[in-house]
């Protein structure tokens, strides 16, 4: 009879752990750790850490997107590896590496379909979503001799596609992929010289890539793909002279608040205001350094500034109303990232040299939480799941 | 030992079906039933129905918001029920009747309050979102006998904020929630005859309330406040010889599209197109009945139309591009509600005298699914957590 009540015990304490375990999605997200290849699975409401997950690689450069129901953090390292992690379970539910040398990758507008962008060999793999098995390989050939190019700046748009530049290749293709084992690829050719990021407006209505080997951006409206490539911005970009490749401002470092895009200046102290409808250079903003990262709080009413060294232990907010900076916050050494929570009250920011975390109150600026974290250099939250474009 | 080995398979079985039953909560919605007082909970992504939760009242003209974790959805009942669903157990959490009627509700940027706004009695109601424990109650009084008004129109808005109207007032009050249980209210008056219904931007930076006692609206910057309620559409609302007031149509079946409203004409076959920026119309867009809910795809490229009787069977697809009506569909009797997936790929639609819920792609127009449902009346999906003004 006492082996029945331990046994009993034991059945109870299986359903009392169940229930204890309950873990909702809504709220979740993903801190890299560069260094260590390992994530934090963190929840933003508490905010607290749940886990760390080890094992993941190359995270240098790494990119998260998150599956339809928000359980599945999808991590894309530098070496390869293309990494299913389960927020449920706080485990590698998955792992292939796919590829020698990667660069990102996004999800379909269903959720089914993964897609990584490589470097080596160039081009682009669609992978299942569930099973990570591999549906479609699409080598990134441009020119007389099949070259391979390196490929950059995958995107997922409406209509079961992705976007995506070919590096050496000069080139933008627009990949069909609602049948994904055997997707159909448009190629906009002469698009500029070595396409190096690109972004897509989160309405998706327009992908534009920077480019490197020349001044301004190539821009594709996905509304009217017929029309081709137009060519905007001319004075932004590359200057031989002063600008080594590191300081190539990431096109992820973009924002859209409205009606304004705003940019980093390229080894300028400024942010750039940009009207979305002429795609003219509206307001040049003063800020402290050289700007990385310049976000849209999600209401688009604050745009949040970080920097490059030697600047990069200060943030400043810009109020959109009247172009001003209204704050001047400093973090800790080396603010590598930053992402709002979904509404916008909150944000996180990656503070890789004090090996934390912090979260601000984005009305009164004040700290609300620090979390300990080794050297962060990305916060991803899962409610990325809802966003086109990522 | 017979006995060891039964309760070892108990044992097992909770720990196995503690396994089976994760859930994740990003793809999670519900489906209102109306007639019988009960909601079903759904996967969008299978798409399935997981269960029927029963007991929640009176839901006619029932809207639902979501916590921040997506994990339980707040059912407004129009007896005044408050009902706190849990998406993952499958039940009703709790449940109080806060007043005698009621008409919707909101809840706070940062997830933790859950506001109500009550015909009977006149005011807004707080709650801990939580416990449902009552924070504050902020009466309705208005004019010089401090009488009581109906609230209608409330939202949340950015900075822990709520805005809402008085129908009899004749204000709009804009209420700060930061200290829910000293809410601060800044009253709005004179704002024009009888606020029925309002909208806010989904940027959160304009409140516009619906005057059934004159025609126009009243808009609030939300961005600069002190600037007062403006008058807007002059010619745009309620005219006493045609309509009475069960054809108002409720502003939730107005919608934003980048720079654009769309917006149901008022006793007419026609959609309006109005410009954002100085809220002056545009484009009157032919439709087959009289609009009731006008939805936009979450990219903003295609606007759904649904009618009032006796054309609810039908629902009209505008593309965005040029206005162009591009697809009628015959979904069923009595189209009643849509929702979009979050990223746009699907839109489900409630086809209440049909007793099911339909699923179509939003670019070949095809149906993929259909679900048994009781006289659906509404659909809701989780990912509203994450946006402004609902």
């Amino acid at each position: 009879m006492k082996r029945f009540l331990t046994l009993a015990g034991a059945a109870y304490f299986f359903a009392a752990s169940a229930v204890a375990d309950l873990r909702a999605t809504g709220d979740l997200g993903v801190v890299i750790e560069r260094e260590t290849g390992s994530v934090q699975v963190i929840n933003t409401s508490t905010p607290k850490m749940l886990s760390r997950i080890e094992g993941l690689g190359d995270l240098s450069h790494a990119s998260v997107v998150f599956s339809r129901d928000q359980r599945y953090a999808y991590v894309f390292g530098r070496d390869g590896g293309l990494s299913k992690i389960d927020l449920l379970q706080d485990k590698i539910e998955k792992r292939v590496v796919q590829a020698g040398n990667s660069i990102g990758g996004a999800i379909s507008q269903d959720g089914k379909v993964i897609a990584v962008s490589n470097y080596t060999p160039g081009g682009v793999k669609l992978f299942d979503a569930e099973t990570l098995e591999q549906l479609a390989e699409i080598p990134a050939v441009y020119g007389d001799d099949n070259q391979l190019s390196k490929v950059v700046g995958l995107v997922d748009a409406p209509g079961g596609r992705f976007v995506c530049s070919l590096f050496e290749g000069n080139e933008i293709w627009l990949i069909d992929a609602k049948n994904p084992r055997q997707p159909v690829v448009k190629k906009f050719k002469d698009i500029g010289k070595q396409p190096y990021d690109a972004l897509l407006t989160p309405d998706g209505h327009f992908y534009a890539a920077g480019l490197f080997g020349e001044k301004g951006l190539a821009l594709l409206d996905l509304w009217q793909p017929e029309l081709g490539v137009k060519h905007i911005l001319d004075d932004y970009g590359k200057d031989d002279e002063q600008l080594p490749v590191y300081k190539m401002p990431h096109l992820e470092g973009w924002t859209v608040a409205g009606e304004l895009l705003f940019v980093p200046a390229i080894g300028l102290h400024e942010v750039l205001v940009i009207d979305k409808h002429d795609w003219e250079l509206v307001k040049r903003i003063p800020v402290v350094g050289q700007p990385v990262f310049v976000m849209s709080r999600p209401d688009g009413r604050q745009v949040w500034v970080n920097f490059a060294f030697p600047d990069n232990q200060t943030v400043q907010v810009i109020d959109v109303k009247d172009f001003n900076v209204v704050k001047t916050l400093q973090p800790g050494k080396a603010v590598l990232h930053m992402e709002f929570s979904p509404r916008g009250e909150a944000v996180w920011m990656a503070v890789r040299d004090e090996d934390r975390v912090m979260v601000y109150d984005t009305e009164s600026f004040n700290e609300t939480a620090r979390l300990p974290a080794q050297k962060p250099s990305g916060i991803f939250f899962s409610n990325r799941a809802n966003q086109l474009g990522l």
